[in-house]
């Protein structure tokens, strides 16, 4: 990727627009190995349209056969090298439900889970309790006070919370204590650092206290901890690109990563009709939109191949709202691949369109895995994608002119 | 691209030889989504013929989505990575009109350019009088003295010009006065270390003589600074390849960055034809010619769509006569993109065709845009051209022997 500070260099400020579009977990897999992935499946005309006048590509989120979680394989889309910048899930989580996190605050993630008498997971995400019971715990664990430093608890959704612990030498280099199977006792905090092993003696305080005070609640009697990581600033997306960015995204999660590159927040409802049309009511306000489709991942998660290529046909429905604004620069792919096959994020490079004027279109005209790899943009690395982003809407100028 | 310390270490001299063709910004843009480019509208039997027997491909100049300047665009395509090898394209001019910079000199380009009674510029290119009233204007600005360096001042071509500062303690890291737009006034120079700034005021005081000496004069009654650089020796390709290399080019530019990786500048005369006849004269001489084509550049950066047409369609006729010359390996590329619709250089990949008896042909057969994409090749960076070049050569050995 290019070094961020050449690109700072080179960054214009104009008044072309681009619309970044994330198909989360948008690359698939077919169920046969001569059939057909999700997005091959699906009845896309006005992809496929938009598709035979852009340039198609593959972009792999973080490095061949690495599988991205949604904050680095979001880095990665807004060209943060997501191994450079690697923040951790804890300040994403904490970020995303909207926290105000103060640099070197040390944040963690919360799992709800269930444990029988002698301390043994038996779920560990406590039946996923709905989101209101969760803040009824959440209200009470957040009375917890530990000696030296504040701790701040706060409710994310279903089985979920953050954890916030805001003091002096504090460290985020933490494993976690989710040891990610039931059977089991929860793992010890381990660290290496000083701050970080003072910071575990806080977070195990927390957690004796936290388990006196739910023990006796059903199903959701333990705390697991996980994404220990410490905050730190990175530069906006302004700095770098010159850019007036804005999100519109529904769900925490991406509205934190949004927010850490400085992204303004777009307030919106919770259905992709409800983002289209926050798009069109605030195209003149912004420069740069990422517009987050989040039922793609959903549905592979889910394992549920019909269930994906449904939501993809009904993006493609609502294109044309988004075209009908004529965005100087339209990029369309995921932060990973979810094929509905693995019920999981995976490795695989992910479909990418970019459209401008001066795209330089090529003969693919399908928006799928099979015409991405014949694309005229090739195998390219996600963080690559915001430069071609912004040389498309000729927010750059010549390097060593 | 490979390092440098190991091309040094497996190149071997032999007796094959290279000719590297660059025409300058052939990769161009069809003038609608679905049309051709300038190279895939171009009628090209000896290119297509060649193409047939080669392996293509396309290059990334610097980074996916950066546009190169041809400085950085050519050092590219001889092997120095542009990013580190960043030279200003002042000490690039200063070059390439064959002035002997010694070690640590600062280069500056200067604009001759127009500004009305308030100082606001009104044509940064003062009419881009002749180069003759260039010369007579220099050879005033040529007698400005100032205490404690040395100060030279050479004409270049049209409205440009070099200024050399020669000197102890003078730093190259200094911003642009050109503002790049008329309706401004020149801007401050500014530089953050010590010597820059001490430079600056040296700047300063000869842009300030400049102004009195030029004052009355029309259209060029003032001056622009930009591109400021510290010349600094950088490792030769005789150094690195083991080559005896030598360059045939026209406009002075190119022979400044052929002189400054250590090739020796054939003289000729002003057309391709002649450029050719010098290749033919010359080619016992030499292990390797970087023969370079202006105007396909020329025609792009004019917005003339069927003049770079044209100009590709007559270097296609004259092919036969570098290909009875038999070189082992041809290389036929771009040092950047200029696209008609554009006028001026792009960040598109560039058409790449590498011809040796072992080059490994691919079924792409005609020499554009979209048969490179479906080339052998692939999509690669400009710096690793050589390398394959030196291979296709027989002039590498094994690594790990």
């Amino acid at each position: 990727m290019t070094n961020k500070s050449v690109i700072k260099e080179l960054a214009v400020k104009t008044d072309s627009k681009i619309v970044f579009v994330v198909l989360d977990g948008i690359g698939g897999h077919s169920l046969t190995p001569t059939g057909k992935t999700e997005l091959e499946k699906a009845h896309t005309p006005n992809l496929n349209k938009l598709a035979s006048l852009s340039i198609l590509g593959l972009s792999n989120p973080i490095a061949p056969g690495i599988t991205p979680g949604s904050g680095p394989g979001h880095l990665g889309l807004f060209g943060y090298d997501p191994f450079k910048s690697n923040i951790g899930r804890g300040v994403l989580a904490a970020l995303g439900i909207g926290f105000s996190l103060k640099t070197s605050d040390i944040a963690a993630r919360i799992n709800f889970c269930t444990v029988n008498s002698k301390g043994i997971i038996t779920d560990r995400r406590a039946g996923r309790i709905p989101t209101s019971l969760c803040s009824r715990l959440v209200e009470e664990l957040d009375k917890i006070k530990i000696k030296g430093v504040e701790i701040f608890i706060r409710a994310v959704r279903d089985h979920r919370a953050s954890l916030i612990i805001r003091g002096k030498n504090l460290g985020g280099d933490i494993s976690d204590s989710d040891p990610q199977k039931i059977g089991l006792k929860p793992k010890p905090l381990t660290g290496k650092d000083i701050a970080s092993k003072r910071t575990i003696k806080i977070a195990n305080q927390f957690v004796l206290k936290a388990q006196e005070i739910i023990a006796n609640k059903k199903p959701a009697n333990m705390v697991l901890l996980r994404g220990f990581a410490k905050y730190q600033k990175i530069p906006s997306m302004k700095e770098i690109y010159k850019l007036n960015p804005s999100c519109i995204a529904v769900y925490p999660m991406y509205k934190g990563v949004a927010r850490l590159v400085g992204m303004k927040i777009l307030k919106g409802g919770e259905t992709l009709d409800d983002e289209i049309d926050v798009l069109k009511e605030k195209f003149n306000n912004h420069d740069f939109f990422f517009l987050h489709v989040k039922k793609t991942d959903s549905a592979g998660e889910d394992g549920k191949f019909k269930q994906k290529v449904k939501v993809i046909e009904d993006f493609d429905k609502k294109l044309p709202k988004i075209l009908n604004l004529e965005p100087d620069v339209i990029v369309i792919t995921g932060d990973h691949s979810t094929p509905s096959i693995l019920k999981g994020h995976s490795w695989h490079p992910v479909p990418l369109l970019i459209y401008s004027k001066y795209c330089r279109p090529d003969a693919a005209n399908k928006f799928g895995e099979s015409d991405c790899l014949r694309g005229g943009l090739g195998m390219i690395n996600a963080t690559d994608i915001m430069t071609l982003a912004m040389a498309n809407a000729l927010k750059l100028e010549k390097f060593g002119a």
